[in-house]
């Protein structure tokens, strides 16, 4: 089973990434696009999508300053 | 309109990130998770979800060593 996982700044905490991308657009010419964050994705594959979440809390996020959300299993 | 871009390696590239945490793994307890791939995603608004593409060839991804796809929009 494929999983996905997004982990993401929480919301209120800087998002330094965010914020330079969000800067950068007027200037290519991309006007109209806020609220720019930028995350991490992970992509894997598993007999036990039960144990994501754990997996999750324990190795792939940080959990004081990120969430994350569980996607798309197939 | 929030848009969701997911951003990763080219299937056959190199994936460092993802192959540290499919070494990690086991040692953490955690068998039977395989093809770990790490990318980034990108998180925005915008009133033109038609220009999201060529945002992410010209800004978003690297598209000689990255692929992205385009979620969600609502």
């Amino acid at each position: 089973m494929k999983v996905r996982v997004l982990i993401r700044p929480k919301r209120g905490l800087l998002d330094p990434q965010g914020q330079a991308v969000e800067r950068a657009l007027p200037a290519l010419g991309f006007e109209g696009f806020r609220n720019v964050r930028v995350g991490r994705l992970v992509e894997l594959e598993t007999e036990h999508p039960e144990r994501v979440p754990e997996l999750c809390e324990r190795l792939l996020a940080n959990t004081l300053i990120e969430d994350y959300e569980i996607l798309e299993e197939r």
